[in-house]
């Protein structure tokens, strides 16, 4: 008498607090911080997904398909998401059935959509790279011309990882670059910044207004993936008091609720500016579940339950977070190889199939210094062959 | 389409990595702490209990029941249990099945029956309260002359939380106790321990014998439950290191696998006697959640699979856990007061029924030091009223 999950007829009734639009490992680890509060969680994805067998329910379906949105609605007593891809529309739809989605799926229209997104930051008075919304290829001459070359083009919805974006050094290059990243209603064209290092801030919030960020953390990418996290951020001081603010106020305007992941560009000159913002936790946040005293999950269930928030100082002097990628395509085993290495934390997300770039887990150590962290961390990373 | 944990019959191959003949809230705990590192987990028991929701799969059964120990054992690669009253032969039948038990039935077994496992710490050469084991009644005398009045009479076998447990002042009430206590064959009678204080360590260790052992805790009981646990203990360090090392001694004696909890006796003599041991995670271990670098339940996991320990070191200067215990009878609901205190780590245990003195969920705050945090644990504690 072996249990496993199975799919039954959805209730009428109420039967999770909490619903993550999604199944992946955002939701696993959400799912997994909320098992302690007596918090009761449903994802929607399949049953092979990250988060299905760790959450309290499953709601099988895909986040793409508005009716199984509907059906995760009516069987929670708030939705929330791990990805702010899911049909604004069809969250809509939900909240007007009663069910409060967190946050508002009129905030959610906004950030998933990129020219939208600036628009609302620059409005918020908020620092940003020059950027035009360009509806037509003939425009790109002149959006070169203004903004100067080379120029950022990004797809103005879907993108994730670098996907959907594209730097064009000249006219040949973005007229390509346009063609393939426009979906009939324009691409965003940005100011290539010429960045000295990248920055995230994790903002909490409640419905109320109630916000606290936490550490600012640096992210250091390869191929447009984030690769690892140092935390603290190195840089002065009053830059990153500056990030922690322009965090704050950027997740105020958005009025994100639970967790908003913030990322910025720190420049030379000492200037931030932000990048882009996720209404969701964000993988640049997973330090927190060894490092602050309230990790971003449990902040954002907290958070989307209008539960009090916990505290996010720092735990340890630093963490690092190494992520660990896909190295081939293929069936994937549990390797548990970084459990030799003393202190490092380890986090698979359980995904059945590995492929090249792909997130399959990550490693966190804590450490007296971010240097002494970073060598646990990559060094357990480096000893996972996934 | 809401999914939730059905029964489906047993499969011959080994779905599961680790068994845990029992459902409750340690076995829930180390549910959570597997899925991190990719470790399966199954439990023995009902789908109302603490566990059967978090782990990856249920055995439905009760672990008193032999034929649902034997089927929790043909499901999964490892056996572990989380209470040492698991019948000792339906486990030695596990093992002779061909899955490995752990610890072993034979150390199970001495440690179940608080008079072998005495004989065990005491041919060990570790100090304990003077003891002998009374078969009859009529010794009671001779008992007490040996020993010196009061008497401290115990159950043999399936003792817990204080019960089966005694002081008897004189002859009438030990012989009245006895009567009570005595399964058949007989009753451990001790000198009772005028002690200062009473200590606990948790040792991991695996089963080559690789061991580390957490710091050691303070435990204060009421009404012979324990009702809090501080750390790091106070005392000199000379009892500290005597703590740590006896309790290294008894698990090396008693062949301890995964977690051991060993309950000690701190005298205002400054001499340290075991009081008992208990071959699972324990109460007095859960503060290793948030205070250590590894949980007592990750290394529980590390140890059973012999994968390599976890470092046990404070991460904060100090811990409190408090208990959340039952005040009433009747059906419980989640109550997240607690959450109001910052810092306060909330773990609650989905029991569906309170009880009064049943144990429904802990607290733990991290502090600078001792006080600080027992103040805040204590708060959140009082918060939640169940």
């Amino acid at each position: 008498m072996v249990g496993s999950v199975q799919s039954v007829s959805a209730p009428d009734t109420k039967r999770f607090d909490v619903g993550i639009a999604g199944a992946g490992q955002l939701a696993r680890m959400t799912a997994l911080a909320a098992w302690p509060l007596g918090i009761t969680v449903a994802v929607l994805g399949g049953p092979g997904d990250p988060a299905a067998g760790v959450a309290h329910g499953l709601v099988e379906g895909d986040w793409r398909d508005a009716d199984a949105v509907a059906a995760l609605g009516r069987a929670c007593r708030v939705v929330t998401l791990e990805n702010e891809f899911v049909d604004a529309l069809a969250l809509a739809h939900v909240a007007a059935a009663g069910t409060p989605v967190r946050p508002d799926p009129a905030s959610i229209a906004i950030v998933q959509d990129k020219a939208r997104q600036k628009d609302l930051l620059a409005s918020a008075g908020l620092p940003l790279p020059h950027y035009l919304l360009v509806e037509e290829a003939a425009s790109l001459d002149a959006a070169g011309r203004d903004l100067g070359w080379p120029l950022m083009l990004k797809r103005r919805r879907l993108g994730y990882d670098g996907y959907g974006n594209v730097t064009c050094v000249n006219i040949d290059a973005a007229r390509d670059a346009f063609s393939k990243l426009d979906d009939g209603d324009g691409v965003l064209v940005e100011r290539w910044v010429p960045f000295e290092r990248e920055l995230a801030v994790m903002v909490a919030r409640r419905p109320g207004g109630q916000a606290l960020a936490y550490p600012v953390v640096e992210t250091i990418q390869r191929d447009h993936v984030c690769r690892r996290v140092d935390v603290p951020a190195s840089g002065s001081q009053n830059q990153l008091t500056q990030a922690n603010e322009i965090a704050l106020a950027a997740t105020h305007a958005a009025l994100g609720i639970g967790v908003t992941g913030v990322e910025l560009f720190a420049l030379a000159s000492g200037e931030v500016l932000i990048n882009e913002i996720a209404p969701r936790p964000h993988n640049s946040g997973h330090f927190t579940i060894e490092a602050c005293e309230t990790s971003q999950f449990e902040n954002h269930l907290r958070g989307v339950l209008d539960l009090p928030l916990g505290p996010v100082n720092l735990r340890a002097p630093a963490a690092v977070m190494v992520n660990i990628l896909g190295s081939r395509n293929g069936p994937a085993e549990p390797n548990r190889q970084a459990l030799t290495v003393p202190g490092a934390h380890l986090h698979l997300y359980d995904k059945r199939e590995v492929r090249v770039r792909r997130k399959m887990g990550h490693v966190t150590a804590l450490g007296a210094t971010v240097e002494e962290a970073r060598e646990r961390a990559e060094q357990a990373a480096a000893a996972v062959d996934l």
